[in-house]
């Protein structure tokens, strides 16, 4: 083939992507699908009813603001006023993205150089690291640590960073640090001495920060979604991201946001004007309206931002039941809305594997009555040096409807069965 | 301020925008706004009602494929292979997109290398250029070129491209030419003949062409719209965008589409995996069911690519007598809804020119009254070498209610009368 017809240089070697694979998997129906992190819970009602209800408005249909449509930029910084230290300006310090992923990519293109090196923690959000290699950067990676802890449940905040080893990562070539917390796929839920950590690095070696907290409301009984760009120095240097699809339940209305300084979100703003110029109208106005809705009802349970964690818990709890009863060792998640366990004593069980484009996808199978359990290989999300020590371990995506996880509980629990 | 909190290398000097700008002015609501090209007629009601619909349906809330709900890129293959001879792919030639804006930024960073030339027809669509440097690429510019035809109206298609000064900006770095045809700002529609020009240099210089034709259903009484991929050897080397947002007047969904080999579609796909991973569900599936509508009724009257273009024809019709009546030489659109005027000879009623980041914006003002109209200079898509060239000349958006009409028509008719 003619060379003119090839791909530019900076998606070489980019191609496959765990998700585009996933879902050709996911879509044989005989399959329990606790893959990829999508909700088959419903949304809120109120949600839905507000993109109904704006849908009618002529006005609605058409372009709005670029950066953020005005009353949703509003409506994000009222809540996260209350969160932080300083006020929160509407339209300098607030991009509004397609999706917390376009939030990702901003931050990345805007900010990110060629020769640039980016921290990434291990196992990540499998885009991190081609969005900075897309940049021309270089990832630098440090995995979390942990070894089972015997006599009690192993928790994700038993997985942590070496702070020699953390430390050792950090050069003058080091442009950001990627951080996600709560954290995916573990569910660990950084402390603020484990932030401290973090934000003592970067204001050192004057590194900035893009912090992924797309599941900041979903966090279990005594833990706390803690914002590192409210550590002193750190509001200076942080982009923090957000997503209305973990917010609301609404993966699919793919709007997200980025928070930060006016000085570094411009660039994220340059970036986006370039790319996309704005984002879908009828989805932002109502998600404004949806917003409003619960920042009028923060302090009470009925509040999405309330429930939905308080619901998720109750699924969390049945998953690691569950998952212990068969004899696997499930990893509790202190936040978001998956849990990680350790399958290596079932190898009889994992009776398809199927590679497609470097990726390992598994199937979990029940044989006997030709059930399926699809979940995702934590090697997936590790770089192919830290694929060994996270191959052992499942991603099980828990925000689904009791129906589905009754399904999975049959396979799951038939296993113990089947054992030899 | 710390180096390392300064933008990449790659945006540098890509902060200014038009319509970022412009949005500001025209929020100023004693203007009659026709600059920004923004539908203020109702959408078909048939395409709200399907969104109103689909936002109830809790999986229509949900993640669907990465690179075009299977239901959009079905109707989309199905109408656009009335178009085009051979087949199209569905999942291999077709991305769908965040606009087609987000078609321009996929192809232009999946295929185009630092150091390439793109060759950019003016004026052009503002992004096409930013879009170009940021992927280090430098654009090479040619202008449309006219004189006003005495004795006659002067029309879009007095305004071409010189085949020899064409041939003369194609060399070994050209990797692509921008086409846009319906084009805007001037309304030109490419005839065949105009075509085979640019697709036999393309095919002599092994060039790729990224055709945007967002305006494709709107042409005028007397005109076709053709496509440059439908001409022997060009299907091979062209990205052709479409857009929802032009077709059903939803500017505010922001939905496109690019269509080519899946050789070429594979390198977006992979950009858009890597920025970010999926549009919008509920919007892409309203979208195909308001194509299943049309391609149903392709034939009638009725089908929206049918009635939209009429109705804008009388609109155009009536812009082109008012701005004649006033002594203003309009140039008569054959497609897009756009219509562009020389206004030199209304020097006394541009009483206010702002510039902001570069652009200069013209708000045309009836003093008298207080009335004002908005409307962007030509100049404005245009490098700076062209912008002599271009001054004079104004861009109106035409696809506006009567009654916007009427409000531009009484300040317009008055400066007759303000006349010295």
């Amino acid at each position: 083939m003619s060379l003119k017809l090839k791909n530019a240089k900076r998606i070489e070697g980019l191609d496959s992507n765990m998700w585009v694979e996933f879902t050709k998997l996911a879509a044989d129906p005989s399959v329990v699908n606790l893959g990829q992190g999508l909700p088959d819970i419903s949304p809120p009602i109120y949600v839905k009813e507000e993109l109904s209800k704006i849908a009618a408005i002529d006005g609605m249909n058409q372009y709005t603001r670029g950066f953020g449509h005005p009353s949703l930029v509003t409506a994000l910084s009222c809540l996260y006023e209350k969160f932080y230290p300083n006020k929160i300006d509407a339209n300098k310090e607030i991009l509004v993205t397609v999706g917390a992923y376009g939030s990702l990519f901003s931050a990345i293109q805007g900010l990110i150089d060629e020769g640039d090196e980016v921290i990434i923690i291990m196992p990540f959000y499998d885009c991190y690291e081609p969005m900075v290699r897309m940049a021309g950067a270089t990832p630098v990676f440090i995995p979390l640590r942990s070894k089972p802890v015997p006599g009690r449940q192993w928790s994700s905040s038993d997985w942590t960073l070496d702070p020699q080893e953390l430390a050792s990562k950090f050069s003058s070539k080091t442009k950001a640090i990627i951080l996600n917390t709560p954290h995916n796929p573990t569910g660990k839920v950084y402390t603020k001495e484990e932030l401290q950590v973090i934000a003592d690095l970067c204001i050192k070696h004057d590194t900035l920060c893009i912090s992924d907290e797309v599941y900041e409301w979903l966090v279990y009984t005594g833990n706390k979604h803690v914002k590192i760009a409210t550590f002193p120095g750190m509001w200076e240097r942080t982009i923090t991201i957000g997503s209305a699809g973990k917010t609301f339940s609404v993966t699919g209305w793919k709007i997200g946001w980025s928070i930060g300084p006016s000085y570094l979100i411009k660039h994220l703003q340059t970036v986006q004007q370039n790319t996309l110029y704005t984002c879908a109208t009828p989805l932002q106005e109502a998600l404004a309206q949806a917003f409003w809705i619960d920042i009028k009802r923060m302090g009470d349970p009925e509040c999405y931002f309330n429930s939905l964690p308080k619901e998720l818990e109750a699924k969390r709890d049945r998953m690691v039941r569950l998952l212990g009863s068969v004899g696997l060792r499930p990893i509790v998640p202190d936040g978001g809305y998956f849990i990680i366990a350790d399958v290596s004593l079932l190898g009889f069980c994992l009776t398809q594997v199927s590679a497609f484009s470097g990726f390992i996808f598994i199937r979990i199978a029940y044989i006997s009555m030709n059930k399926k359990l699809s979940a995702i290989p934590v090697s997936a999300f590790c770089n192919s040096e830290a694929k060994l020590q996270f191959e052992k371990f499942v991603r099980f995506c828990f925000i689904k409807k009791d129906s589905t996880l009754d399904a999975a509980e049959e396979i799951i629990k038939a296993w113990k069965n089947q054992k030899p």
